[in-house]
């Protein structure tokens, strides 16, 4: 795999919030540097009121691990900045120790393409205290995004019943990095190509575009413009036909079309970019099909989202691919997946056990899990998921059948007799990549046959159902008794 | 200015929707290669329901254009791509040319800071057509997001009615160029800070942050956590008091506020991230004045936005700071600004004078305006903007202060006795910078400046009133002909 720009070297230690390194200097001076910790990623909700999402981001963790370090222009920035309250804010003897920093920590991740749910951990990360909380902005910069595309483009292919899908969404992402997280994370999650050159470059991703109005625009007439278009690319011809009025330019596209057969090529398809799509696009299949043009494809763009293609769908409209752009770029309407990185478990230098840590928050929806945890997903005869269970790996007594619902403790689960895989693979050992990740292809398929076997009801739009997931119960009564002595703490 | 991942010469010129190198090849075998083009970026309404937008990311267009060539590598990957219809997408004559291009075109855009008004030209590109339609991408992902950005900063910055404000988003951006495009925007908007070290490194801005939640955590008590922060960062010193139960957080921080105090250390502030900000900043203030500690500041955080900043102090909160991280980051609830870029006017290579060119489309919304526009803004005797007239600077004939509303032809403006100034500067002349850009501060002031002198009632964020924006009298009547014509050529 290509280096990304997430993990070029001279950047990829700075790409983060300043208190993750005024942390580590703390945990240097507090004889805490070299305590082990447990980290944990996870998101609160599902995104878009739906019920899952996908995985995604997590196999570029690895090239961010291996390229975690500190240039000496980075040493040298950081030296230079002042404290709120006068003086440098990082000591000379910190900033050395930060030049010969390596990431030695062990990663392990949910593979690209799984769907996952709230509350269980998408990615889990141990190692020395200061090195997992400087990994900490890095590595939700590059999962929280990539997670959240991924879940927004399969609610898109899905509303788009197996028609193509291409990302369109360069132009409003957040800079380069933005454009390629979206096309990397859009094709995992089902769409077929991207208009993103730097992403077919970089990940071999296929890529698709023709022209814009301002070909049509650029030429004395649209007439003139179509034929232009096909003598230049007639092995690539999608002509726009809504410049200046849809019925027009298609009976444009149709003169061009026989120009074009009687040349022995054929005009590819037509895009629609603005008016009402359900009608326009069945006048042009009408058109096309009347004109014993019955092979030229209607595509249609502008503003697209699951929920419109749903609608162009239930009102009939023959449309054969969409070009997704702002609402996949952006994942309008919840722009962020809001996931979060929590201390879960704590280890001082020597000690055999751990110490399990939780966020306890005046709002329970905000407390966290402690301990060192896993997901076992359990399966029915037919490869479908029927519940997770979170458990931590450390508890020799811990047996993931038997579990708590995550939110609601009074609802239990039982999953004795089924399946189970663990859901986290190791991606990172000791800092250094743990065997090559899964190819784009292998995280598309992967993706693909997850929301196969995934409960349609947990895959709908409208009220999903909520799929099981549970908290072990052995774990569960840890927390429970973590709450309570803290509470206790307090009032003393 | 450091190069900005925006600009680095390996990805600058792949960063682009395909269709942008397919209309290439199309135009450099049409013969319009070298015909002159004319684009302008705008956007149809200002984001967030408000009444204005700040222009943002024009200070680094110098940059994309100096660096944009095609390397060997993107030319040998754009020769490995195949056309759907079969063979190589683009001909060995049109890569050879590609290989040698150079961005030769005039820029114009609006200065960052600027307020900017829907319709108006913030960018304006001239050159040839090739040229002018392989820059539509990139230039469009540097402008769209961070205009997005420093509008959304500006009116956090107005809510906070003078209280710091930082940037917290990079966990939330798309990536390392979505963190800095948020934490340059946002400090050209409004805010002090930002918590993104690579931001401070690059650009220069001040960075702020002290610790997390698992900095509390790590510890075996908050007390022995907060008292660690003290020792590693008195001169840093914000304890976030909110993991466990705030007012027990609050009781230790001020104990350790009184231990520092014996020190001769000052806690600089307390930062609350959850519960009821009101209610919880209310009791901590109270709570520090009665222990005799006024200067401890009172910080908050947690998915803040305008409206909730204004709530709070609606409220009577007593917050002297503010971190806004998601909404600033994403520019929920509108994360895209839907700026387009449109052909305005063609020249062929030779003819002295412009085609002007628009387009039409079924729904009068999304009608361009032609021509080689400028924008006058027009000023009243206390600095204030009254009015800004969109006018073709090629027309001899053109009186700017004469015009029709942007939208609503039947309104008419005269300006006439009013100062007027031209709002779009050169940036970029044949493909080089014309003139140093102003710095970040500079950018900053002119934005405070300029909001400043913004009427209040365009500036509000419920149902602001709608800033005037005219179209000259002689372009509107240009361009309601180019409507009639295009009409009748249809029928015919």
């Amino acid at each position: 795999m290509s280096l990304t720009d997430a993990t070029r070297p001279t950047d990829v230690s700075l790409n983060t919030d300043l208190y993750e390194l005024t942390m580590a200097q703390g945990f240097w001076e507090s004889g805490l540097v070299d305590a082990e910790a447990c980290f944990t990623v996870f998101f609160r909700d599902a995104p878009f009121d739906g019920g899952y999402a996908i995985a995604c981001g997590t196999g570029q963790i690895a090239d961010l691990v291996e390229n975690f370090r500190y240039t000496d222009e980075d040493i040298a920035y950081l030296g230079s900045i002042q404290a709120p309250g006068g003086g440098a804010l990082f000591k000379p003897a910190f900033l050395e120790w930060l030049g010969g920093f390596a990431m030695d920590v062990d990663v392990w991740a949910v593979p690209e393409g799984q769907v996952v749910f709230p509350r269980e951990p998408l990615v889990r990360v141990q190692g020395p205290m200061a090195a997992c909380q400087l990994i900490e902005t890095a590595l939700l910069n590059l999962v929280n995004f990539q997670t959240l595309v991924a879940t927004k483009t399969a609610r898109v292919v899905q509303a788009a019943e197996g028609h193509a899908v291409s990302d369109f969404g360069l132009r409003r992402a957040q800079g380069p990095d933005g454009g390629l997280a979206v096309a990397r994370a859009s094709y995992v999650g089902g769409a077929s190509s991207t208009s993103n050159c730097l992403a077919g470059k970089i990940y071999g991703i296929p890529v698709f575009g023709t022209h814009a109005h301002s070909w049509v625009m650029a030429f004395p007439s649209e007439l003139e413009a179509f034929r232009a278009f096909a003598r230049t690319s007639p092995k690539n011809c999608v002509l726009l036909v809504d410049t200046y009025d849809v019925h027009q330019g298609v009976a444009n596209a149709i003169t061009v079309a026989k120009e074009m057969e009687a040349a022995g090529e054929r005009l590819a398809a037509v895009r629609i970019d603005s008016g009402d799509l359900a009608k326009l696009s069945k006048f042009a299949r009408r058109a096309f099909d009347e004109a014993g043009l019955p092979y030229v494809r209607v595509s249609a763009s502008n503003d697209l989202d699951e929920y419109t293609i749903q609608s162009l769908f239930a009102q009939g409209a023959p449309i054969d691919s969409f070009g997704v752009g702002t609402k996949l770029a952006t994942c309008d309407p919840q722009p962020s997946l809001g996931g979060v990185y929590k201390l879960s478990a704590v280890r001082k230098a020597g000690e055999s056990s751990w110490r399990p840590t939780m966020k306890l928050s005046e709002v329970a929806y905000k407390r966290t899990i402690p301990g060192i945890q896993q997901v076992a997903r359990f399966y029915d005869e037919a490869g479908c998921p029927v519940g997770d269970v979170i458990y931590d790996e450390t508890m020799p007594q811990a047996t993931p059948s038997a579990a708590v619902d995550v939110m609601d403790a009074e609802t239990t689960y039982d999953f004795a007799g089924y399946e189970c895989q663990d859901l986290l693979v190791p991606v990172v050992r000791g800092g250094v990549r743990a065997g090559e990740a899964p190819t784009l292809e292998e995280s598309k398929r992967a993706c693909k046959d997850a929301l196969m076997h995934l409960d349609p009801a947990v895959r709908r739009f409208l009220n999903p159902q909520v799929y099981p997931v549970g908290i072990e119960a052995e774990l569960s009564r840890l927390r429970q008794r973590l709450v309570r002595e803290e509470r206790t703490a307090q009032r003393a």
